[in-house]
């Protein structure tokens, strides 16, 4: 079980994420990727399931030609936590490399 | 460029696609498909990408965790034309095989 991050720690957090911003309904964070076309955004989400599926914690996301939209949060926290956290720095990490 | 599908052709292609159903805004077909989890789930997104560059027809779809939606819509016919009803078959027939 992960704990619901409080105001202070989420505060923290979303300052070092810059492109993610904080939605409701669930809370979570979101953030919007545009690549050159469908198959460098699937490539792109084939290494972001690589990453679900290694941590054990997946996306809601969704992909129209070029465009990729993940909605991270934690079910299990009623909201966002640090695995979130986590996953939003590792898919940051990716388009760094 | 491709015609969207008028009232008889749209009855009769969504005739033999008894497990899609017709969406409005934008006009298109949808199904959802739940698998055992998101390996299984993901696999099957990778075949569909694979269909969908082949014919340069690309679904909008989400996925949680053991759950695909997709929609199928021909955004230059402005709604449901017979390359949707081409890849819903396909996908289909991805399931059967």
């Amino acid at each position: 079980m992960v704990d619901r991050l409080d105001d202070a720690a989420r505060a923290r957090a979303l300052a070092d994420l810059p492109e993610w911003r904080l939605v409701d309904e669930p809370e979570g964070i979101s953030r919007r990727f545009i690549f050159g076309d469908f198959s460098a955004a699937f490539a792109f989400m084939a290494r972001v399931a690589l990453l679900a599926e290694k941590a054990d914690h997946h996306p809601d996301w969704s992909n129209v030609y070029n465009r990729v939209d993940i909605l991270l949060t934690t079910h299990d926290a009623g909201g966002l936590s640090q695995r979130d956290i986590d996953m939003a720095r590792a898919i940051d990490a990716l388009l760094a490399a």
